[in-house]
């Protein structure tokens, strides 16, 4: 394998002037577009309007049109009659043209009618020109409407139209070309099943989502194999196609099957390899025949990133837009952030409103991750010279959803339970509320609690002594804090071991039989803490389980290490079996609990919550999923 | 006539909660589309994850595949030597499975391979899973990837497609049928000019566009003449049509051709007739055959203002989507602002940033200027029980445009020039930062300047006695402030006359003639100043003058007032007279000045500017408009 290094790193801010200088003068053609449709394009010329408006003395009432001269003096001492019949005085709806004679409008509700509306009395005069909208008053002919490079929304239309532009010359849409490239990638357009070894092939769609939103038109060419000739012969048409920008993913790092950055240099200039931001690192702008050719990177999340930071730009300044800077907040960090120094991390962050405060909670890092971009709600930009940020410091984010939305986010940590994503769904169906978690496991839900960084808590923490649950922790950690106890659900918890369960375990005896490997969950779960009890209970010493000492943080994780085949069992809930389809050993059933603050049970949003926890639908379908059960579901404990 | 009254008036958050709460169960269908497509729309039902990601093991490196126990111990003192020919390690790229005698990856920057590429030495120990992106590590199958409701976002996509859910059921978009009405009305597609008395059709194309954005589907019938039986059978064919929602504009109001409150009285019902809101006031909210009719108003600003208010949000609702809350800040009022009490009023604001402080000036008011929103990057709503604002007072501001773009606004004020304009069109072509300009007359400009509510003022305020222009006033009202004065351009002034001057008028002595009838610019104005200086020099008084106290407040609306015949003649700049096509008599040329208090110099917004107006090309742009001299445009007087 030949050790490929990035051939011309640059930082964020060089790359971006680097990129941004190059195509400075890279703008898209001249279109002629109906104005009717040209609500979200942008303006190539300054637009001057055609035809003033109103282009005639317009009623801005409906009355009765009139010479003030001759209302002079009235008043409800002295009312003046005008004679309709003989043109003293007119009807007039608004909109429409005064007459030449006349020149004010007197409101129809300041006018006494006689029966057969012949004449009408009015008890105060009019000024000239009162409520008449005057030639020209709101758009004169000739003036500028828009300047250049200016972004038309729906009432631009409506003054482009009302000054007589009937069409209006826009920039193009930048047209783009996005290459897919893999070995290892299927379309799943194309194939009922993925064949082993093979991954799914979803970052040219991402992409080309984030160009359309751009403006962009879009053509993603199919999927590429990892072949230096195929590469080449296929950027070459690219290049050599309409498109104005050509983006080739991925390819981009320095693996033995990344032709990415060899090929633009045969053909072009590389002007950047390598880019220090994590995820985004392996991106490569280039140039072929004036073109701009980025190579972007293989993980979705780093694809996404290294999109937003230079393909979207470049889009909006072919099209005279400016580079949108996303609205930020401050917000107090949840936990201690390290990070890699020489390196600008983007951490992706759930973020809601805690008292006064924004609080922010990281998601876990990988690049591969495409859900933690999908469940933030926000970005910390952890700087290249930093190592990193500290719990409850003050930190800047850049929003991913709009700040209300993150504002009304309910946050719960702890441990997780299924039954949190359903409270999601429902909060969905029929409220602003979104219900965003992160799993820390019990004990860490309760220090949060403690710490203001959450609204709820999900614990299952037993007390051996009591055979009680989250109780004696609340009141060993929380004291100074007055919450509630609201049980959730009671679950079955049980042993995940292999589909057919090959190695024939069916009770916790089992556990300490010399074939078979154990995974444990962390220190401070829930699930720990009950494994410890139960194997008190049954006279069992820990030391003498394989593998008692390792752990995980969820459910999911341990049934994934079972699946693998690296352990043989673990210990978790019936619905994290299902869904890997694994076998499930029921050992004992748990109550599940959330926490709340007192001083949040009136907020709107843990109302709706606890509403929704209280109904019968909810109930039901906790139900349905199996391996729970609602007897107490909402039942205040304390 | 016959007076009509609004049916059944309501305020604004009346008016709303009747309306939700009538179509609250009211949702689109649902359809399944391709995942691919599916970014901006929004999730019907909650989705689940088909396939787990990773869907196998896989290298998260490009490296070597090993098995991490046959690594322990490797340090610097005692590399550790692995045999790639007989499989005690095999290379693996990024994303490539793990084959199953494997479970670590050695990165490739960590090993130093043998020339033939046949044995690699390590300097460091793996643990077991490092750089391995296990099974479900992502996601797991059978998770919650989204609830109901969510609105799909570009990553979104790519996490359905790496789930392996290659379609998507998806809320409808909703179908709205947009019915003009008004026999004054033209479409200014089918007509080539535009009939005497007759007013383009403009909003039905802006409440398309709105409901565009929106997400909704949209038709636009042909224009229908106001006729209660055209009207009636129009209004109940597109209610029978596949149309979930209809708007008919306008025929909202109280005149004498306003028929539709009584036409959806007599198909259905009409829950609201009237909204205390301006501009807004003339909506109807109904309903026939189960479905949403709304009566929108005639006036551009209150159509718009009205559907945003009660269309938007019910489109949004129908799929699922939240109402979008505008983003908020908090400004200093530039200017006292009287209202209406009883009425909740929409004002809409130029507003930018100056120094530490958002400052705001109001537009002004009419519901015909469709210019104030076109204009406006802010609306100050006045609540109905508030009878106004007063200057400096805080005030706080919905966003019509990003934060960052109304921070990077350059506020202007004072006497208003075209050049102004050009200045705009450059800046948009070259910078983030727009030029919104307000007119209040040079001395209006000079204390807004005083008074820290603008970044610049135009002004062209002669001294009679030294013949000097704006230092004078400069130092009587800006002694204790640090201003520039920079010359933008000298300008021909003269009068405006009708085409052909068919009243004779040469020179300023023409303007004591009997005959003549004049309009004056208001006190305050560099215009007025000038004209009184003229009238010295020359002798004459300014009472013999017929209409010199009448004025108007800019050189547009003086040259109106000359175009409809009111008056014979005005004082103003070329400019003017060629936008209506007026005849022209020159009588002097003035210096029109920038001044830009010091401490503002050095923002890049007004950098950019001052290097704009020291251009070629802006004064090349500016000579070629005719009645400008450049001589001295740039240079610093002050």
């Amino acid at each position: 394998m030949k050790r490929k290094i990035y051939l011309n790193m640059r930082s964020l801010p060089e790359a971006r002037i680097i990129f941004s200088e190059k195509f400075s003068h890279l703008k898209t053609g001249v279109e002629t577009i109906a104005s009717h449709d040209s609500a979200g394009r942008v303006s190539a010329n300054p637009v001057t309007a055609q035809l003033s408006s109103p282009s005639f003395h317009a009623s801005a009432m409906d009355g009765l049109a009139v010479r003030a001269a001759q209302t002079y003096g009235a008043s409800d001492d002295s009312p003046i009659t005008l004679n309709i019949a003989n043109k003293q005085a007119a009807f007039i709806n608004t909109g429409h043209p005064l007459p030449d004679q006349y020149d004010a409008v007197i409101m129809i509700e300041h006018v006494l009618l006689s029966d057969d509306n012949t004449t009408g009395i009015i008890r105060a005069p009019v000024y000239p020109w009162q409520n008449v909208r005057k030639v020209g008053e709101d758009i004169v002919a000739t003036e500028l409407l828009f300047p250049s490079n200016h972004h038309l929304t729906p009432p631009d239309v409506a003054a482009l139209l009302t000054a007589g532009c009937l069409e209006i010359e826009v920039r193009k849409k930048p047209r783009i070309t996005i290459i897919p490239t893999g070995t290892e990638l299927v379309d799943l357009r194309e194939t009922d099943s993925i064949p082993p070894g093979k991954t799914i092939e979803s970052n040219s769609a991402v992409l080309a989502a984030l160009a359309r939103e751009a403006g962009a038109e879009v053509t993603v060419t199919p999927i590429i194999a990892d072949d230096y000739t195929t590469i080449k012969k296929h950027l070459e048409q690219s290049v050599q196609s309409q498109a104005d920008v050509v983006v080739i993913n991925a390819g981009s790092s320095a693996g033995s099957a990344d032709y990415t950055a060899e090929i633009i240099s045969e053909l072009g200039e590389v002007m950047v390899h390598g880019v220090t931001i994590m995820p985004g690192k392996p991106t490569i702008l280039g140039e072929i025949a004036g073109k701009p050719v980025i190579g972007s990177p293989g993980y979705p999340v780093s694809a996404i990133i290294s999109f937003e930071q230079f393909v979207v730009p470049l889009l909006r300044h072919m099209q005279g837009l400016e580079v949108e800077t996303p609205d930020t907040a401050t917000a107090l960090l949840a936990r201690d952030l390290p990070s890699k120094g020489g390196i600008e991390e983007f951490r992706r962050m759930i973020t809601g409103k805690i008292g006064k405060h924004l609080v922010t909670v990281p998601l876990k890092k990988g690049a591969g991750a495409i859900t933690t971009l999908t469940r933030a709600n926000s970005i910390l930009r952890i700087p290249a010279a930093s190592e990193g940020e500290t719990r409850r410091s003050s930190v800047n984010l850049e929003l991913l959803r709009p700040r209300k939305q993150i504002e009304n986010t309910i946050l719960c940590t702890g441990s997780h339970d299924l039954c949190l994503d359903i409270i999601h769904d429902f909060l969905k169906q029929s409220s602003p509320f979104p219900l965003a978690s992160t799993h820390v496991g019990s004990l860490g839900g309760i220090l949060a609690i403690r710490d203001n960084m959450t609204h709820i808590a999900g614990s299952h923490l037993l007390d051996p002594d009591t055979g009680e649950y989250n109780l004696s922790y609340i009141n060993r950690y929380l004291q100074d804090k007055d919450v509630a106890l609201i049980t959730l659900v009671h679950r079955q918890q049980g042993f995940m071991v292999q589909a057919d369960n090959p190695k024939n375990i069916h009770s916790i005896q089992d556990l300490i039989r010399d074939d078979i490997r154990f995974i444990n969950r962390q220190a401070g779960s829930g699930t720990r803490v009950l494994l410890d009890h139960e194997l008190t209970t049954s006279g069992l010493d820990p030391d003498e389980i394989c593998g008692y000492d390792t752990d995980e943080y969820t459910h999911m994780a341990v049934a994934v290490s079972v699946l693998s085949g690296k352990v043989d069992a673990g210990l978790g809930i019936l619905a994290a079996a299902q869904a890997l389809q694994l076998d499930f050993i029921p050992v004992t059933e748990e109550r599940y609990d959330l926490i709340i603050p007192t001083e949040f049970l009136e907020l709107p949003s843990i109302q709706q919550l606890l509403a929704i926890i209280n109904s019968d639908a909810f109930k039901q379908t906790v139900e349905n999923k199996g391996g729970y059960s609602t007897r107490e579901t909402g039942h205040r404990v304390l």
